[in-house]
């Protein structure tokens, strides 16, 4: 017989760095322990799994304007603090690299290593205009009832 | 013998749109697959409550201050990212209305008639000098106890 | 045989005044309710558990920028919403000194007297180059693996 894993989900709204690398190092040290964990992304925390390139998209005036104001992917987020037009984030990767941490694009492709589940939140997509070719591969998507599907047999249910 | 419903809690701190309307979904969404839900509104996330219009108070200055400062109501919330001096939130309003999502004060609407319980945290509302005839009607008041009482029975805790 | 207690954790990331002073509103009402209480800080939010003096210690450059920059305790906290400059926090100080509510310092004396475990997140502490000797008396040191020990047996955990 197999016991039940514990389920983790995190939901990440926010589209700041420092708390996408919160999520992640949660996420992942939850699957190290093997949780099965969700991270559902929301509104500005889709960001985070946006392409570095520009994707050719065909969008109406409004969602392309969203999509040049957001940042595209994990390497371009800003900092909920101290951001001081992009110095304080350099100075966060500067102090990661000094202390062999890792980096936000390192820990993901560990989260996904690791199985962590990465759903893309398809109602904030519709809204910002967001298509899944501008999203890393290897998402699933999903909406709200998928979120309370995991969420509901979790006990450490986050939301960043 | 009827079955337990199964309990989800929500603390709205924030007073952003964009926050007001993710805790909104999640909490109809629980809602509707019959979770008891309780959202508790506390400091900045009580303005989402507000009335419309100028309540005629009794109030010391400190807390008038507040009350002109902050937004009067879920139609005034600003967003936690991209603002832009009220451009932000015209935009997020004009992409919901686009693809039919509904606005923040519809979903309150679709809260309270799907029997969400919403609960004004009463410190809060003592220290930003808050009185209940400023506020929604059909809205429970309540202190961090009656908080704790609903999360530790719940699985689906989240701090919004 | 003693009933095993209710755990509660909270991770508290942010370095606001405010949502710190919910954290530990929370946290005290729980440990009230006989819950076991964590408070895990990371990021922004180890500022809170600062010392106010100045520490001599031996650091790097950008470990010493990150130390001049960051807000020296609860005292120096700002607000997430209405700053203005510090304006903002005088103005919650000077109200919940009127209504005779607990400061943060003295919210913090409380949660420490009612067994509330303070743990200071190893990891940030390395990245941010903050030491031991600047922090408060009496906290513990962990990373993750010991915030979802104790987060994977509780029901109500928050991300603050």
């Amino acid at each position: 017989m197999e016991a039940t894993k514990q389920k983790t989900t995190i939901v990440l709204f926010s589209g700041d760095l420092d708390k996408a690398i919160a999520a992640f190092i949660i996420a992942n040290g939850a699957a190290a322990y093997d949780h099965e964990v969700t991270i559902f992304f929301t509104f500005w925390g889709l960001n985070t799994l946006r392409k570095d390139e520009v994707v050719k998209t065909n969008k109406g005036l409004l969602e392309k304007a969203f999509g040049w104001m957001m940042p595209r992917g994990a390497k371009r987020l800003g900092l909920s603090k101290m951001n001081m037009a992009g110095m304080g984030p350099q100075m966060i990767k500067h102090v990661m690299k000094k202390h062999n941490a890792l980096s936000l694009p390192q820990l993901i492709e560990l989260a996904q290593e690791q199985g962590v589940k990465l759903v893309g939140c398809t109602m904030t997509m519709d809204l910002l205009g967001l298509q899944q070719e501008e999203l890393m591969d290897g998402i699933e998507y999903g909406g709200v009832a998928a979120y309370l599907g995991d969420a509901s047999e979790g006990k450490v249910n986050l939301f960043i």
